[in-house]
């Protein structure tokens, strides 16, 4: 079956799928974006990440191209035309068509386009052994709350990380501090049996993974402390591990090379991972 | 008239002018640009241009999408397409569409649009009488030097300074140091009549009209320091001024609404802005 795509009102097939060439997603990074997983039919904190699209639009004077309703009829309209039970929807807004200027201009419509498809999800592989990570200078810009479309710097992180193979590039501060992956939150469990990961602010992505992960662990009653960690702490740490829409939870059983704790993923991580899909119904068989 | 735009290997009508919506300019702001001013007919340091634009495309390992030849003949024939005698043209290269993912894709072809049209070129009342800037912290990714359709950050600065009704925002480090404009190269003129601009380095673009002024400078004996320097600096300079391919050489006249020098555009930069255009035989007569 062919893929559609939703396109600025249409639903079109995937391979003609277009936007302007002065739309200013191409032309100035101009937008901002969702991923949202479909596990079994049902999304995977929806509400997360209409609130999160919907704040990064605020922050970026982007007026919403549609009322949340609205955009949720067209996420499941993609999702049916698909005919997809499991995978991804992803979701672009941008500040719509203009002749090229930098400033906001007068009277562009925002642009929207929906792409859904099916993914493989985490390797079982990946979860059951863990993943390397790298570590990376974060060169990307300073307001990385936003969730824009302006992502070179993690398309090279990443790219960094598979010629090193690794998993994921984790992106650090000059004070050492480990802000976050290039698509994934950084966490770490300490000795102590402490759940720590960045604070949400301007250095890093408030991930709903992240948010799910943080709730799950409230209800454990893992002590958890939202403070930043450097390189350095996470060597000596007992567990490390990302966190995102795609990835959901995978531990980190190396960073540079170097095994973290034992060498193999802990045990906070599998109760993270299982009490993270928990809140929707769901056990890691049910993707795996 | 109506324009023509060259998109991957077909000239078509601007209007209907596209790129797939798994373009990777469009999804990771992966591509790069250059903007050439063309008067009467000249092109304004064209090779300046390819040169940069395939060092933007190596640092990124984006293949080029022709040689230098095919590419300048694309250029022309824009131009002609568009009947264009003095304007700017434009062209953008990304990496080329592939499903998202964000490492690079095994397969995938650049992608090559161009554009032509008719600009105003600076008024010449920005240029008899000088504009104002405005600054504003640098929050940009810190590989600047690549010319990266990356601008989101330009994007909200330039905006910025059309809301405090000024030309320009001069992007300032934490250290105070002035890096460069949201799209334009940042200069001054000491008391001592010396020229000083930001050298070439990660932290700005090498703007190709910031290299001719150095040359005109050089011809005419100014002295020339490529040297960090601060907001403070430029509050107490003689003249200050812009430039870049669309403005070419502009004063600036007041810094967050404090008058430079005696709030007129300065003698030196008055013959910086000749010297330039006569590199290529042209005066300011000749777009103004």
């Amino acid at each position: 079956m062919s893929r559609v795509a939703y396109v600025n009102g249409r639903y079109v097939p995937h391979a003609q799928a277009g936007v302007h060439i002065e739309d200013r997603g191409y032309q100035f990074a101009d937008g901002v974006y969702e991923v949202i997983a479909l596990i079994g039919g049902t999304f995977l904190d929806e509400e997360g990440h209409h609130e999160r699209l919907e704040r990064s639009l605020r922050e970026l004077r982007i007026a919403q191209p549609m009322g949340r309703k609205a955009l949720s009829h067209v996420l499941r309209e993609t999702v049916r035309r698909n005919r997809l039970t499991s995978g991804i929807v992803y979701l672009q807004v941008t500040r719509g068509v203009a002749r090229r200027d930098h400033p906001f201009p007068a009277n562009a419509q925002p642009s929207l386009v929906v792409t859904a498809r099916r993914i493989k999800g985490p390797s079982s592989q990946a979860v059951e052994q863990g993943v390397g990570v790298i570590t990376t200078p974060d060169i990307r810009w300073l307001r990385r709350d936003i969730k824009s479309i302006s992502l070179l710097p993690n398309v090279l992180a990443k790219q960094a990380a598979r010629e090193n193979k690794a998993y994921e590039a984790w992106l650090v501060g000059e004070d050492g501090v480990v802000h976050e992956g290039s698509s994934t939150n950084a966490w770490i469990v300490t000795k102590e049996g402490v759940l720590v990961t960045h604070p949400p602010a301007d250095a890093i992505l408030n991930g709903i993974t992240r948010l799910g992960v943080l709730a799950a662990a409230r209800k454990q009653g893992i002590r958890v402390e939202e403070r930043p960690f450097t390189v350095d702490e996470a060597r000596k740490a007992k567990e490390a591990f990302i966190s995102s829409t795609t990835s959901h939870v995978i531990p980190v059983v190396a960073i540079d090379g170097q095994p973290v704790g034992n060498g193999h993923p802990g045990e906070i991580t599998r109760a993270l991972l299982a009490g993270y899909l928990a809140g929707f119904g769901l056990s890691s068989g049910s993707f795996l």
